[in-house]
């Protein structure tokens, strides 16, 4: 199992590491550190200072840096920064959170709204001396971000914005940083001048003084505890009439004038709006990375354990069977690896596209909004999969699992808020699929309900595989065509995109017809409303295929035959594991018969009894150290490994 | 909406609350206080400290002594204090675990396994003069109960039993009282007399002294935090050859002489091991019970919030909409409404099935053995219910479900243990298909996997409607025989009920036949392996089709003309959305085409659009009391009321 000094488990974890591998190594090390690890038996108080801490041993670390361009002391190297970060997420998700605050949110908005007049603010957040929260989230609005309510008024007498709470549903929800530490905030309220609302813009508002007490006008309160990340001081902030220089507007994409006058280089106000929101794309890129990661770490517990753990004797031999020998255990964590390995190829995909375009390696007009499509697709793809995964691995320990020594419950915990932030799944998941039967026109993105529906009507057949590529690597793919989908063998490539692709395509064209369809009669809302659970499916739809072919990208660089070989039956255990959930659509719509249905089901039995044998070298290839896993169940051998 | 002053809630919530709805009305009103309501601020200690405090306010309210026989002191109404005891579930899960562990497991162990000379105990127990703990877990033996290591040997020189840990993995573990409260635990453990192991027996060991300290040869330890249930002290027991009189062994179904010669009524080992885990098939209802009941908080809290919160403005109307008149809001949280209406009335139907039996009124000899079967698969049913629909709630809540304020996360923690207490919820439906494979066969329950495969290999098809009376059932329900289901008129109860049948029969047969088919290769341990996902199947199937039943026999109950048609709508979409999730099921073994495969996507689309205005209706039904919900995101209106 080892060619040149590696073993396969070396070659696929390379695999799976991706660009940034390099990065991923240096973490392992440096974060093995006991004092980078969450504490669970502290109080949420402490737990915050202890985090605090930690960020303080991080910001010398230069993690940080390289997510901030040159000109403001970073190293320009996006790709880093973000895969950096994420190894976080195995040592402590509250760590990663406030990492991901200061540097990211916070420290992204002063980067990429900002200009040089705002450059101070980043030396002194990278080195800690500032910190910083990022005020989005109302307790009224939160997926509906250009609806927020908080307003910024312009008075050209002092030359000062007036930053104001008008109602109890605009005080600001959820903050990282806002109950305790946070001294300045990034606050995206409704920019007012000469009397006219110019939409959502972002301010730097002071919070705090430097012995942390609320400044005038500001009055900030606690979230208290939340489900998890209890290093987090998430809270609320208000605002009664608090003034600020006209300064602080970050004012990149628009400004105001001393005297009130209001200019931008992008003149339409929503795709300003956009614009404004899409420089911030690395959060949601980040987000999925870290669920991502949790999964991975309670998969590394769940299958060690289920390698040691021994329950009920076989009657044939009269040994206690380990649970990893049983069908049903196989089954229940098997295809949750194989999709662990899928996303963390796509995210490295993203990753690298995000850092291409923020790098300004790729300058496709298209690339940008391309990028926050996947990267909202993926943010849903990653945190649901940990949140049914993390469970699952929880209870496949039974009842050790639900002890906090065993660290199962703390992911969950951690990682649950994560499918409602940076974006409800549900909402972003919607704006996959309307990007989809928008077909990434620019002009149209910000359009109305009955706008698009319009739009959608419009459009031909074909336009998934047309636009994306698709057609061109199934092309490749394929080395015999011509024959049918149900006589081609399930186990080619080119067979298995296909499916993934007729399915989006078939889910994008059917949602078009339909809201064409019904749009006259009841009106664009009530179209769309019907149609939502339809729409819904085709944004899933299509990120499964982006999964899978980036799966078989990752697959296409691996050199070492064995290794390969393994990665080819991983490859095929996610496809058919995602085919048997889908089983019912793809019979209902004919692209799958009743009996090569009844092949995927014995598909994936047979394919998790020939990777049995190999589970551990799965896991060790997803690259979460054995000494960061910190599961009491997995060190205590005299209780749990019994012959 | 009103008839005789009820309203259509009212009739439902009747209809609901079963058997012992007067229970019912009179918790809601002794529990509304705030003193039963979990503190999620406080630490485990703290938090525990005040469940011992609950206890004691609730020993005086006579809920415990209706689980205790008359001559035991209490008030033989084994139904009203399981309904009794659930209500527990809505002010504070860890008050509930704890009045579980004292009187039901504990006490319930001392009043179905002692005898006469036991009977001090329960006094003392009920008073909470004595508080037990219930040690049959062991860090090494969860699920296979039969195979716990620690040894009861007697000794006839001083007419004792030792009680002995022989090694690390047979430590008691997990167990509710351990940690701090608990003086006597009720230990299982392998009986040896006269050198021979007379199986697992329960024995009354004294663990603390009146200040709390370990007694000689005892050492306790802390779990530690948990997942939830802050307010358990669960903890480990180490035995060190510690001596209990002999009058300590709980003798119903066995004893040991002064000179160590073992006796008992129930000759055959294994029956009388599985006779006495029998008696305690309470807890397993309980768990079930509680799991629901959580979900219908969560699903109150969820729902009423989805008819306050508004996101995102209608085109149409330029008002904001509700967040329940979005079609995927409607799909994500009312099946899960539906199901939680046909599990409360399974829940009720056990409930009172177990009150006959444990009361002497069903005499029916396989009734306790049908009972513990039922009592198995709706465990398994409302603890997959509730872990499945807090987490749908919890999300469907956005950031605000995060905060402990909002109580979602709370139950969700709390509730997540119970998939795997009392029975990891794996080893249970294998436990519920196993009983249907073998026909409710007394004599081969106990069989290892060789006996069972061979069993199974005798029986003949349609085994389950033969013995189950479901085909009479459907008899009496349908109006028309004679057509195909496929033909049949799917919202007759009748065809939906065949369809159910439909699939268990298939399922149990063809199970059947794939052992028979395997065994001679294989071996029967593989030949079960090979077939678990299959197994699992066919006890899942059978699980649903009594869920329905119960909800058949619930509507049939009802009175009101208008609650009764809403209930027929309510057990419409339970039905439509079971058979959506198994529509790939359905179509690939021929019981359904295509077309109707769409006709039931349609019918649940429809059904949720129907009972989108009833949905208040629907969750005042399920009963849990507004001022119980104790969730801030409903009480903050100025937040997040918005027109």
């Amino acid at each position: 199992m080892t060619t040149g000094g590696s073993t396969t488990a070396d070659h696929l974890r390379a695999a799976l590491d991706g660009p940034w591998a390099a990065v991923r190594e240096e973490a392992r090390i440096q974060l093995a550190d006991d004092r980078f690890t969450g504490d669970p038996n502290l109080d949420y108080k402490a737990a915050r200072a202890r985090v605090l801490d930690q960020m303080k041993a991080i910001a010398g670390m230069g993690l940080a840096e390289r997510g901030f361009r040159r000109e403001n002391g970073g190293t320009s190297e996006p790709g880093a920064a973000v895969t950096g970060l994420e190894m976080l997420a195995y040592a402590d998700l509250s760590l990663w959170v406030k990492a991901g605050v200061q540097w990211g949110l916070f420290g992204g908005a002063v980067e990429n709204l900002g200009t040089e007049r705002h450059r101070d603010y980043i030396t002194r957040l990278l080195s800690l001396d500032l910190l910083g929260c990022f005020a989005m989230t109302e307790s009224g609005h939160g997926s509906d971000v250009a609806n927020l309510e908080t307003t910024a008024t312009y008075d050209p007498a002092t030359q000062e914005f007036v930053i104001h709470t008008p109602t109890p549903s605009a005080r600001k929800d959820y903050i990282g940083g806002a109950a305790e530490h946070a001294r300045v905030a990034a606050v995206f309220a409704q920019l007012i001048t000469q009397n006219e609302n110019r939409g959502v813009h972002c301010l730097l508002v002071p919070i705090r003084d430097e012995h942390g007490a609320d400044l005038p006008g500001v009055t900030t309160y606690d979230d208290g505890l939340k489900g998890g990340l209890p290093g987090v001081d998430n809270g609320r902030i208000v605002f009664d009439q608090v003034r600020i220089p006209r300064e602080n507007l970050l004012n990149r994409y628009a400004d105001v004038a001393p005297d009130g006058a209001y200019s931008s280089d992008i003149e339409n106000p929503s795709r300003r709006f956009f614009t404004t929101l899409g420089t911030l794309v690395r959060g949601r890129v980040s987000v999925g990375g870290a669920a991502a990661a949790g999964a991975r770490v309670a998969l590394s517990i769940a299958v060690r354990y289920a390698l040691k753990r021994r329950q009920f004797s076989d009657p044939d031999s009269g040994a206690e069977t380990l649970l990893l020998d049983y069908r049903s255990h196989q089954r229940r964590l098997l295809p949750l690896v194989a999709k662990s390995w899928a996303l963390a190829f796509a995210q490295n995909d993203l990753v690298r596209r995000m850092h291409l375009v923020q790098t300004g390696q790729d300058l496709d007009p298209s690339a940008q909004r391309a990028l926050e499509k996947r990267a909202a697709g993926l943010k849903v793809a990653q945190t649901r999969h940990a949140t049914r995964a993390i469970q699952e691995c929880r209870e496949a320990c039974g009842g050790a699992g639900y002890l906090t020594e065993n660290r199962l419950v703390t992911l969950k915990a951690d990682t649950d808020v994560f499918t409602t932030f940076e974006g409800d799944n549900v909402v972003l998941t919607q704006l996959v699929a309307k990007e989809l039967l928008t077909s990434y026109s620019d002009e149209i993105r910000d359009l109305d309900a009955l706008g698009w529906v319009r739009f959608a009507a419009t459009m031909a057949g074909d336009v998934v595989r047309k636009r994306s590529g698709v057609r061109q690597m199934i092309q490749t793919l394929s080395d015999r065509n011509g024959e049918t989908v149900d006589e081609a063998d399930l186990s080619r490539r080119s067979v298995q995109l296909k499916l993934f692709a007729d399915r989006e395509d078939y889910l994008v064209r059917t949602a078009a017809h339909r809201l064409r369809a019904r749009a006259a009669d009841t009106g664009p809302f009530e179209a769309f409303n019907n149609a939502q659970d339809h729409i819904l499916a085709a944004g899933t739809a299509h990120i499964d295929r982006l999964v899978l072919e980036a799966f078989i990208d990752g697959i296409a660089d691996i050199e070492d035959p064995e290794a390969r070989a393994l990665a080819e039956d991983v490859c095929d255990l996610y496809v058919y594991s995602l085919l048997e959930e889908h089983t019912a659509w793809f019979i209902m719509h004919r692209f799958m018969s009743v009996e090569r249905a009844k092949a995927v089901r014995r598909g994936v039995n047979e394919l998790v009894d020939r990777l049995r044998p190999h589970a551990l070298t799965l896991i060790e290839a997803l690259g979460v150290p054995e000494g960061m896993l910190r599961a009491a169940l997995l060190e205590d051998a005299s209780v749990f490994e019994r012959a």
